[in-house]
Formats: structure tokens, sequence, C-alpha cells
């Protein structure tokens, strides 16, 4: 098996997505329209925000669906679809719309950050890759931001290849943690992919090969202009940066003399006399860099400890989403056809109440104040209302509805964006540098209230009335349905 | 950015490997021997054994290794490297040799899991992409093994695809679990790149989209011979069951009623019941499948409380190893040619004890008892070493030397197969359900106190007396130098 079977994603799916479509093809049914819609029910990391990410694969995804002969085949050999819909299968093309958040928007939980809209088959092939994309990708850009605002402005490099889930996580996983807000990257496969600037310096096997910190230091001063040296194979105060320090000086202008890398040992002490033995030696510049296991919290306790880092590399915590590996976003059909062609709202219900789905297809409208740009909370609405053509706003918690407020200083801008219309991809991907960007931007009109990395406050995340009024509907229409069977 | 253009991994690596091969190149000292070994510190999950999984892909990583003209005009823009050393890259083969344990093997920490030997340059290239897969896919296959010892003979279903990290992760992760003890998967991909059963049934949308569950359940069933229903959308035993029943008798003969899948609420309590309800309709072979952010620990629970699951669908904690999402393995120098070409071994101190590697190249004998075929723990000795030459084998722990033992009724194995030679593939990959087997083959011989979930019992890792004085009297030397250093 090479990797080359690989690069056409269509039967990354789960077998009851190909299951169903054999039942909607039996029973005609396939090209009903339905609207699916994703969303995740709790913060990851506990974080006040998310950073949406995801949507470059995606798209990437959908230009590349297509069954192949060979996948016809695969599927034929199953022996449970029929000639007629595997026929149907090998002229499948995908014209349904996706809206979706933008990669670097801020998205929180219970609200559709992607929907779906299409035939009943396209939408439910689709699933699984999506969720799978978009369920890492917003996680380790959320993680990555979590780490930006622990670092302040200070360089931040994703070091995580090494420890990544696999290939692809390695490389999507880098792209995610640009977005929140990460500098760098070592993998040298996504700066070439993704334009991410690359940085890397040795590893401790080159000062072993050359037996000493002096002459490994020295043979890499002497083939590269920008030098990093790592300084602690031996003892980083001993003999690492005291070497690092002495083939400077001998290479004075010849080489750039960037930094020395930490990789081990107490941190908050080292950093400190490193500093200290830089300065001592005039190479006040010289930045010293961390690695080692780092993320928001050690590196918080760094610098509360006043440790002298300037730059950090960030590998497992950050690549893994080390503290919460998954984030648990589902797919949800919120409408669908009907046999008579008219649409109907759908609901999924559950004895936990707040895993009940919310019905209806739906826009996210962001409330900012329009005097001062400030955040006031995320609008759900049903796709037919547009809160811009009203005057005031009525923005009440779905829960605990004694909460609420009327605005009239708001303006509101819709979160989901149109990316498919029928098939045809309609939005261009912005620049990588251009989403970072945004997602600083976004981040700007959030109150710190709901920045801090510990107990942040919630985001008000509401419903319209109508929307609120169609879910309550919808849940006493079933409950009634359930009570009035008889087994 | 088409996927088409991840297929060559080769610049999948590090920005630090291609710096130090620059600088190895430009002195001359590329093609210097070396040797690294990949292994692990802390067993994952505090887990008594791992199982290794990932020699398909790195094979398959390997085969295709090369620069193409886009990497080396990319590699080129980048201004670092001199026009020679891209030529290098140009013309680059891996010539070297790999050793590693085979798949479905058991492996411990502390012991060589793999081993580069090859030339400087060759063995820095492939560090990351090496480190990347095995670390990934030994994680998921021992945490799938964890999970099999929970339900002894139950099937189990993986699940994760959309809670995965990324697709490759889906993909090589449902394939390591299969190793690791797993059934089948719902990853449609899978099933066609390694032949694992897929398995699958529909969502709560099919349900939704006929409305009502009797006719979801009758749709299907008349469009499905083997029928799961999934009976959890509404409510399970007063809708989603008594249907499912319902349907099941008035297909009879013509379906296989195979089983029910509940996905929320209290599996313990739902599980008892659907199995009063189904026994009581005669339905006494059909199957309960329980998911739910299910693992070893909630399966354990579940089967102490008697519940009645008899098929386990495990997603997420799986597929992204939750409690433990990296393995930590790492990649050392042990030995490396001097200008004269004779070879030196190498080591990495470090302030934490536990962290110094252990110099020369090395091979892992796993040492059973002969005359019953148990475990007696794994024996790291130097490549000229050969125990099944030796009458008694005197086994001692590295650090507290006063544990050991002297055996006599001994057979030594060597856990490292020679994968590739001079660059030539001379190793087959056995079909993934012998590597199974091969796992299942390995568990049988390990006495049960290393095998239990909690608390299991140090498998022995020991050195030989000569590789155990090598390393101390390399730690001396290194120790001396610095010392020796006067700054």
């Amino acid at each position: 098996m090479s990797l080359k079977d690989y690069t056409n994603l269509t039967l990354h799916t789960d077998d009851y997505e190909i299951n169903m479509m054999q039942t909607y093809f039996s029973k005609k049914m396939h090209n009903r329209r339905a609207v699916f819609e994703v969303f995740f029910r709790k913060m990851p990391f506990k974080n006040g925000y998310a950073v949406f990410a995801g949507l470059e694969h995606v798209i990437d995804y959908i230009n590349n669906l297509h069954f192949t002969d060979d996948d016809i085949k695969y599927l034929a050999a199953n022996g449970e679809y029929t000639p007629e819909f595997l026929d149907f299968l090998r002229n499948f093309k995908f014209k349904g719309t996706i809206r979706s958040a933008q990669e670097g928007d801020l998205v929180f939980n219970n609200e559709p950050i992607m929907q779906v809209e299409g035939s009943l088959a396209e939408c439910q092939l689709v699933e699984t890759a999506i969720l799978n994309i978009v369920n890492y990708q917003t996680l380790v850009a959320t993680k990555a931001s979590r780490i930006r605002q622990s670092v302040g402005d200070d360089l931040l490099m994703e070091f995580g290849s090494r420890r990544a889930q696999e290939t692809s996580a390695a490389l999507w996983g880098t792209r995610a943690a640009f977005i929140g807000g990460f500098n760098s990257t070592s993998n040298v496969l996504a700066g070439q992919a993704f334009g991410i600037p690359i940085s890397g310096t040795h590893a401790h096997s080159l000062v072993e090969t050359f037996r000493h910190d002096y002459d490994a230091f020295k043979a890499y001063a002497e083939t590269h202009h920008d030098c990093v040296f790592l300084v602690d194979t031996y003892d980083t105060l001993k003999s690492g940066v005291p070497n690092a320090i002495k083939v400077a000086k001998e290479m004075g202008d010849k080489i750039n003399f960037a930094g020395v890398r930490i990789d081990s040992g107490d941190m908050a002490y080292l950093s400190k006399r490193v500093r200290e033995m830089l300065d001592e030696a005039g190479f006040k510049d010289t930045k010293i860099i961390a690695s080692n296991d780092l993320d928001e919290n050690t590196i918080t306790s760094l610098k509360m400890q006043d440790a002298k880092i300037d730059i950090w590399g960030i590998g497992t915590k950050l690549i893994t989403a080390f503290d919460q590996p998954a984030l648990g976003a589902v797919y949800k059909m919120v409408s669908v056809e009907n046999a008579d062609g008219t649409m109907r709202d759908t609901i999924k219900l559950s004895n936990n109440a707040a895993k009940v789905s919310t019905p209806g297809k739906k826009q996210v409208w962001r409330i900012n104040k329009r005097s001062d740009g400030k955040s006031e909370g995320d609008y759900i609405a049903l796709s037919d209302e547009d809160p811009r053509k009203q005057d005031s706003l009525y923005m009440f918690h779905p829960q605990f509805t004694y909460i609420n407020k009327t605005l009239t200083d708001f303006e509101a801008t819709p979160l989901l964006k149109t990316i498919y219309e029928n098939g045809q991809q309609v939005y261009e991907l912005p620049d990588l540098k251009a989403i970072q960007e945004h997602a600083n931007k976004s981040l700007a009109s959030l109150w710190p209230e709901y920045k801090r990395e510990l107990n942040p406050q919630d985001y008000p995340v509401d419903l319209s009335k109508k929307c609120w009024e169609n879910k309550n509907k919808l849940i006493k229409e079933v409950h009634d349905y359930v009570q009035k069977l008889n087994y």
C-alpha cells in the first residue's frame, strides 16, 4: 500500500454513511434536500473562545471528492450495495452548498460553525472527513492561541512533528498553530506547503559526532550564517554556553550569533545564569530559546519566576492538544425535505437536556457594540431572520432566560460565509498570514474577561426568540410522539 | 495546495536535520557511519507492556524517499544551503540499514525498538518521520490492547475517525487498533487500504429523515440484509427498541437482526432492560452494541455492573490515546565513525540520570524460560554479544544491581530484525491478521502480573554486563571532560 493511494479521501468516511446512502438511493430519497450543522458542546481546555481552523483542508477534500474505479470495486466486493447504487456513486459529484466560519474566526460552543446543505446523499458522505479535519485543527489553533496569550510578543516556534499523531497532524497541526499565533515551524514540508517560516538549529547528535561542544559549534558556524547553538548535551553552564561564546567570539561578524537553546534542566535557573553569561560576554542581543514539554501553564510559571527566555519552542503539548486531545464537534441534521417537497426542521432528543440539538437552518450573528466595536455575544437566528434590519435586539440566555438584555447600539455580522454554492467553490482562501491577522483582530474585540486562561467568563451564545420557540415546539412534538407510543 | 503534493514525505522532517546535513556535507563528514536507536523512557498509560506498530508506514516512507525538483527549489530559496549540497540532495538515495521490532511485538521502556545505521546524512534525515509514525501507532496499538484485555472475547469496533487528529491518524490509527486486538473499523478507506473488516449501521439522522424510528428501521431493513438499529434517537426503551423489534418481526427471515446500538444514556441500566426486551421478543441472538466515549475503565465498570453489552464501539478515547496522547519515543545516536574510520560509542548526559542514553549499537534479547516459554525479561547487549552461545545468563537491574538472577533454563530471541540492508528492503511485512495473531501470541507468554491494567509489575529490561560497563565508562569520560573545562 503506497501513500499515493490515500490522496483521494472519498472513502475516508464511516461505513454507516454509505449504508444510509444506499437506503436513501433505493427509496429514491437520495436527492431530497437536507441541512446539517457542525457544532461542539464544550469549550476546549475550558477556554473562553476557540479559534476556527480546518477550512483549507476541507476545501481540498471536497475538491477531490470522487469515487474511483478501485473504490467502486472495493465497495462492490462488500456485497451490500446494489449495482444501481454503485453506478450512482461512480457518477457522484458534490453539488452541495457549504457555509462556514472563516479560519481565524473566534467560535463558541453550541453554535453552528459549519453548515452543509445539499442532497441527503452528499450531506451524509462528507460528515466524517469534515469532523475529522475541523475537530483537530480548531483544537490546535485554540491551544496555540492560549499559548500565545501566555507569552505576549515573544517568538513561538512549533516543534512537535515527532510527537504529532501521524503525518497529517504534524503538517496541518503546525498550520493551525500558525493561525493561533505561532511564528514558525520546524517542519520543512509545512514550510513548503503553506509558506510558514521554518526554523531549526542542530540536535545533540551534532555535538556527539564532533565529540565536544566547541568543535560542533565551530563546524556549524563555519557552515551557517545564523547560529543557534544547543547547549545542554553535556553541561549547559560549564560546557555548552562557554563554548558557544568562545566560537561566537572567534567567528565575529562572520556569523549571526542568534541564540542558544536549552532543552533540559531547570529552565528558570539556567536561563538567568545563561543570560548573565551572554551579557557579560557582550552578546546582549543573543536570544535564549527554551524547549522541553512546555505549554501555557509552564510558560506562565516561568514568566512569574522571571526566567530570561526570549523564544519558546513548543512541541508535544501543542501538537497533540495534550490536556484535551479531542474537540468533540458533531454534525447534526437540522432540516430535511419531506416527500411533498416542503422542508421540515429536525431534532435529536437525549436524556441529557444539554445534548439536545437546535433545529432549523441557522445563521450565527456576531453582535458587537457599534460605538466601540467590543463583543456583546453571538445571536443564533433562523436563516430567514436578519438582525441587521432591527433597531433593537433582545438577547437572552437559552436556558436561564432571566439573563437578558436589549441592545440598540449594536452591529451584527454573519459568521457563516458561503464557501460552496451548489458545488461551486465561491470562496477564496486568504493567505495564511492574513488568516493569522484576522484571528488577532478578532481577539482584539473580545473583552479580556473572555480571554483569560483560567476560569474565563462565559461568552453569551443566545438564540433568537423564533429559534428558541421553534426548538421548544419540536421538543414537545417528539415528546408527545413518544408518549403516545404504546408498546 | 492539493493533497497530492504530500504523497512524498521527504521534506516531512525537522529543519535542523537538513541544517546538520549541510554541516556534515561541507565538512566532508556526511558519509561517516552512525547508529541511531529509537526508544521511549516511560511506559504509555502506565501499562506493563507496549505493542509495537508503525513499521508499514515507515517502510512506505523510506521507499518513497527522494527530493523532487520542487523540493530542491524550495530549499534553495531558503538561502542557507550551498549549491553542492543541494546537488547532493537531488541525488540522495537511502542506503542505510534499519533493524526494528516487528509490528505486534511487545516492547518496553528504555530498550531500542528500532535502529538506523547508515551515513550521518541519511540517519539524520529520517529521524522526524520515523518518530512521528512509531510514536503514534505504538501508542494506539497499546491502548487498543488495554481495551482488548478489558473485554475478553467481545467484539471491538473502532469508531474514532471523526475525532482522530487529522486524516492519517484516522487511517493508521485504526490499523494500529487492529494490531492491538480490535475486530473491525468504521473507516471505509482503512478497509480498502488494509483489508480491515468494516462495520457500520446508520446515524440518528436516518431516523430524523423518516421522522419516526419505525419508518427508518423499516426502510433500512428493506435495503440491507444485516441490520443493526440505532435506538436512542428519541427514547431507547419507549420507542427505539420496541420499533426495532416490530420491524424485525415484520421482516422475519428477510433480514438478519444482528443488533441494536445504544449511543447515550445509562449503559448499565439500558443494556439490561434492552436485553430483557429482546429476549422476551425471541431475539436471543441479537447483540447489544454500546458506544459513547468508552475506554478500558468505563468498560471494566460496566462489566462489574453486569451490563448486557456484547459489542463495543470505541472512538475518541482510543484513536487519540486520550489519557496520554503522546508516547515520547526519542531517536538517539549511540555510535559514530571517527575521522580514522573507527567507530566510537556516544552518549548524551543529562541532569536527570534516568534520561542518560545507553551508548553502543545494541540488540534486545527477549529471554524466556525454555521449559515453559514464559517471559523472564529483556536483555540488552552490545551487537557483538550473543547470549544464545552462553550456558547461563546473569541478569541484573541496571540501577538497583542487587536485583539479579542467573538463568540456565532459558532461550534468547533477538527483538530487532533487519528490515533494510544497505538501502534494500529485505523484510516482507506479514499480513495484518498475522500481525494481530503475533501480538496475541506474544501476550500469551507474558505473566498476568505484567498484563493487568492497574499497577502492573515492572517487566525486567536489563543491560548485559558489557553494555552496562560501557555506559558507565562513557559517563565517566564525559564527566571528566566537563570537569577539566576551565571557562
